[in-house]
């Protein structure tokens, strides 16, 4: 293996092969001569390929027909406004679970746009870690409008491995970690909602999955641009899309295909996270805050018996092409992020590499 | 010459350097062995990139200390609500300069934001063709929050060539289809904004230069991701921004600096207006219905007198290499955008090819 394996939450890895066309192509797309950076959002052959890329997704995802897939500016972090913009009244209230950093942003931006953010639960210790309060202790209302949470914490390394049967209220799902990382039954949720730079493709780009009878509600300060039902008539071309972004996730979504779909992506992701949580879990040196039933299979932050070993680790993990292993600024300690691009070999040479920093500093 | 010219309106041509430089080191950037796409924006490599990015921006804008220079989602289009959501209050009057298509969408837009969009005067008919009123019919109001203007028009192909001196408010400039054109005096303004898909770098980016004093205004319902004062206090990263196109901006804004910044590209850019200008006017076959004085220099719309020859004249063009000449859905006809990516050979090129076409049809 000589090329680096890079551990990086986001940005992160993309596949190679994707890469490897990207960078063929880059001057000269479908031999234009010119790169599709250079072409028009509405040319014939770019609307063919943005076109395409919704199909792959919608295939890969098996997203049903009552559901608008929607190429969205902003990131994931500007979904945190679009959602309550778009499907709530300025007087409703919303259910949120805050089950960690992400969640809690989400929670402050839609406190701008409703009457009454209602936070339904959130994180609780346990004696064998960090978990999310059970659903029967959750809060719900009634009334809500939505209920939103995010199944994988990107920072926490904190995962909600089932969809909460309980809630009545349309359930808005952030999957910025998690999108495209094992099957989903999409027809179980009203939004689905993804910054792209984890899974899917480069930053500065979001997929929102919508369902049909949730459109046609936004407020009326919604920024056009950000407008689920104005974007849903447009085919998410209301204004000039990244265009980039869109040609490289509908690469990454061919690759998907190519792998075998989600379906086998999950067989592999659990494999890469069931070897990483095992080498934590069997070190006294190494250590996961987050209860077992409750770990992310996509993040795993891990903390070093000693400290001070921190900086240490991560220059001598980036000596041997383990790269992005520094825990997010709010947390500290690492965190190995194992996106569906990060194969499993990458992860070997991790704990290979965990391995012998301990045997050499424990 | 091989490469073909392609002077579609945005996204728009690149300076062939840039592209070689980005497809060469699209696998690993700065030999970190991976794409820039897949690096954190807060690692210190990226981070001294945008920076420099904005420094060089700077430099070749000469933009005064006293204004933030914003790397924003959402494109051009994007900031027609943050604009009004920004620096104004629910309650207060703006001025809208009605110059052209983007003009019209910016207003609308305005509308949902602020109590009275006043518009103050708009397109009208001349004898020698479309232009704009006269600054002194403009209707302005002494209370206006600002006063918002699209100095070239990308579809209609006017421009306002002179600032407004007689405006009080603070002056707001739409300037995706010309920043970085010509030198401009930057002080004159309040805010400067542009989608970069034109003559910046790739889509799903846009730049805003903000003056200091406008900043801490935001309203309440503004999308924090487009906030000016939080992604001025976060240096453009309160949330992931497009690592992509700021990368390859800023490989842009290396090339302008090489190529002697933005008073040698004003020289260029005049020689090849003048050269399409003059091919259009010396003829009969061909027209532009511009007057003089409000002509742009970068979006040359042209009719043909006999439109029955448009789709001839767009293939034929095409198999010589001249892409993207066809005019805007809204206003039909041929458009030439010469922006600084494109070189005075294309326009020679271009020209050549008109009167070949000419003396075959007229």
């Amino acid at each position: 293996m000589t090329a680096p394996f890079n551990f990086s939450a986001g940005p992160a890895m993309l596949p190679g092969a994707v890469l490897a066309r990207a960078q063929e192509e880059l001057r000269s797309w479908r031999g234009s001569g010119i790169s599709v950076m250079e072409i028009s959002h509405r040319d014939p052959a770019f609307m063919q390929m943005a076109a395409k890329a919704e199909q792959d997704l919608r295939e890969l995802m098996a997203v049903p027909d009552n559901y608008q897939v929607l190429f969205m500016h902003g990131g994931g972090r500007g979904q945190f406004s679009a959602v309550p913009q778009n499907i709530a009244g300025q007087n409703d209230t919303v259910d949120y679970l805050n089950g960690g950093i992400w969640s809690d942003f989400a929670i402050r931006e839609a406190q701008k746009y409703v009457a009454r953010v209602n936070v339904v639960g959130g994180l609780i210790d346990t004696p064998q870690g960090r978990a999310i309060a059970p659903v029967t202790d959750w809060q719900l209302r009634d009334d809500a409008a939505y209920f939103h949470y995010c199944p994988n914490e990107t920072v926490d390394g904190i995962a909600l491995h089932t969809i909460p049967e309980q809630v009545q209220a349309p359930l808005v799902a952030d999957m910025s970690s998690s999108i495209l990382s094992e099957p989903l039954d999409v027809k179980r949720f009203g939004i689905i909602y993804a910054g792209a730079q984890k899974n899917i493709g480069p930053s500065g780009f979001a997929i929102a999955i919508v369902r049909d009878d949730l459109l046609g509600r936004a407020q009326t300060t919604a920024s056009t641009v950000m407008d689920y039902t104005v974007q849903a008539k447009e085919r998410s071309m209301y204004n000039t899309p990244n265009t980039w972004a869109w040609y490289l996730s509908g690469l990454v979504f061919e690759w998907l295909k190519e792998q075998g779909g989600v379906a086998a992506m999950g067989e592999v992701n659990q494999r890469k996270a069931d070897l990483l949580y095992q080498t934590i879990d069997s070190s006294e040196f190494y250590r996961n805050p987050v209860h077992p039933d409750y770990r992310s299979k996509m993040n795993v932050p891990f903390l070093l018996a000693d400290d001070s070993l921190d900086a240490d680790f991560l220059r001598q993990a980036e000596q041997q092409g383990l790269l992005g292993l520094k825990g997010h600024r709010y947390v500290g300690g690492m965190r190995a992020s194992i996106y569906n691009a990060m194969p499993l070999a990458g992860v070997e040479q991790l704990v290979e590499f965990m391995r012998d920093f301990e045997q050499k500093h424990a």
